[in-house]
């Protein structure tokens, strides 16, 4: 009998990236292909599935295909759009009708922090948890829901955007046109933005000085402050904090298990976690205080993306079965 | 063929409400007795089920009892217990245990403003919606928020905590002993505070530097602003500010239908929902803009505890028949 795998697809600005995930979470194959975000969706689903039907080929013999999880910015798990992504000149479209076109397999899409939640829920971190969140923190914050074990859409499929939780109304400008959006502060952009305040504001001797603003990473930033950097520390000090504070917002909200975080700025491991997990459990109401883990995400980073993609269809399916 | 009925009961820190509700929310029979809230919580279920089997007579010709839900402060939904209740002096207490001794129907118990949000699912204004928020504006800061159809305890009970995210970390004192609450502003303690702090900051007349302090009620704030009481005016302004911000974060979190406000402050009508509406809209992210309706609650004040703790009831049996 044949295996059977499910497509992972992720969707980003610069590439698309695609694999075959076996039940357990086995990647058994991944590649990619230009997204070419100039064009609009369907040339991309086109060539993607050319690709993919081709690829394949190898694998006929030993694996069956299951479905197709897609994870997309601005991705709506209802409507199967996307609606408007930022980094894509699609507009509206349906891509899940698009994708019936080229495969008559069972699909679903979700934006990729809600693909990350399930990622972890069925392959990672999460396995056997009902109530958790997942918060990525790469150039903004994004954030995937699970409570009673299922994902949190909300009414219109929008819901779980801790990112845009306020932390200052008259804060940082944010992408999304307000002021003072938590990812402005807690993301690899965010603490690069707060590197600068306190090159403004501190007297604080710092290799950071070195660094023009459109070159630092969140890398640049923990490599100093594994050095001792003071300022660096300070970064991540003051970005932990506010992290802490809107987490334990979240946690007054949702009570999960546990909170993952995930995506580069999560990369910088004890700098990021320990002051966060300490500010979080200053800022918890006392019957929360010690009961929720703060964790890394458990999917292996290389093929992180297409695992919970996969994962989404996975979970689509064993719905069906229950 | 005789009539269901569930036996609701609200425990408050002066008098137990308890009544008998039909399957469509009509209430039967509504008494009380008083909590003696220095004394066991096994004294107060043994009166009051000695209370109940002698009510219920002048009934047992045409109704049958179907199950008990109960409503209490501090109640953990999944363990059956209350712990720690503020104005009990109960300890950590397993009602649900306790309820046994004197019945065999089924029970379940859950937090007052739970059991509200389940009782607006189930006889009130959110009727067919699978996700909303209560929010009762009382003494302190309460919320029930529906998720997939679901209430969210999240994994410990203890979810759904709005009126304990933090405004300002070094804000007013909470009775949860940190700072800056949300229900130190958003609440009808908290319009009280803010009426002092604009009393002490502004040099604004007001008919309300006539009443003290302790003697203040939200009732009289609000007549005062009918009035056109320029600083009662204000702390309605200020009040709907810090309470629209807040809601807007609730909304990226879960995207709900709608917010229903319920509650001694929500009596105020067009003065809390009007300017919390208005700020609740400009704080939100774009994509929740002009969706999310905030709305009264449509359970009649005089039965409304004793609704919402029979809905809690209700809700398990139809979940066990379907």
């Amino acid at each position: 009998m044949k295996t059977q795998v499910a497509i992972g697809i992720d969707v980003g600005g610069t590439n698309t990236v695609f694999g075959f995930v076996d039940r357990e979470g086995n990647c058994i194959y991944e590649s990619s292909i230009p997204t070419q975000a100039d064009q609009n969706a369907d040339q991309l689903f086109e060539r993607l599935f050319t690709t993919i039907n081709n690829d394949y080929k190898k694998f006929i013999n030993s694996y069956e295909l299951a479905g197709i999880g897609i994870g997309a910015p601005n991705a709506n798990y209802y409507k199967g759009t996307v609606e408007l992504p930022p980094n894509l000149n699609w507009g509206v479209v349906n891509v899940l009708d698009l994708v019936k076109k080229y495969s008559p397999l069972p699909s679903a899409i979700t934006n990729d922090a809600n693909a990350a939640a399930i990622g972890e829920m069925i392959f990672g971190a999460a396995k056997g948890m009902n109530d958790f969140i997942v918060i990525t923190l790469g150039t903004g914050l994004g954030s995937g829901i699970v409570v009673n074990g299922e994902l949190v859409y909300g009414a219109d499929g929008f819901a779980g955007e801790i990112g845009h939780t306020i932390v200052d109304p008259d804060g940082r400008d944010c992408g999304c046109g307000r002021k003072g959006c938590l990812e402005t502060y807690a993301s690899a952009s965010g603490i690069r933005r707060t590197v600068y305040e306190l090159i403004c504001n501190k007297n604080t001797p710092s290799s950071l000085r070195e660094i023009e603003f459109n070159r630092l990473t969140s890398k640049d930033i923990a490599d100093a402050a594994l050095k001792g950097d003071k300022l660096a520390l300070e970064a991540f000090d003051y970005t932990a904090r506010i992290l802490g504070l809107k987490l334990a917002d979240a946690i007054a909200h949702f009570s999960p298990e546990a909170i993952i975080l995930f995506g580069g700025l999560a990369l910088a491991g004890d700098l990021i976690f320990l002051p966060t997990k300490k500010y979080m459990e200053e800022y918890l109401l006392n019957i929360f205080k010690n009961k929720v883990k703060l964790i890394p995400s458990a999917l292996p980073g290389a093929h992180a993306a297409v695992l919970g993609a996969s994962a989404l269809i996975w979970n689509e399916i064993d719905k069906k079965h229950s």
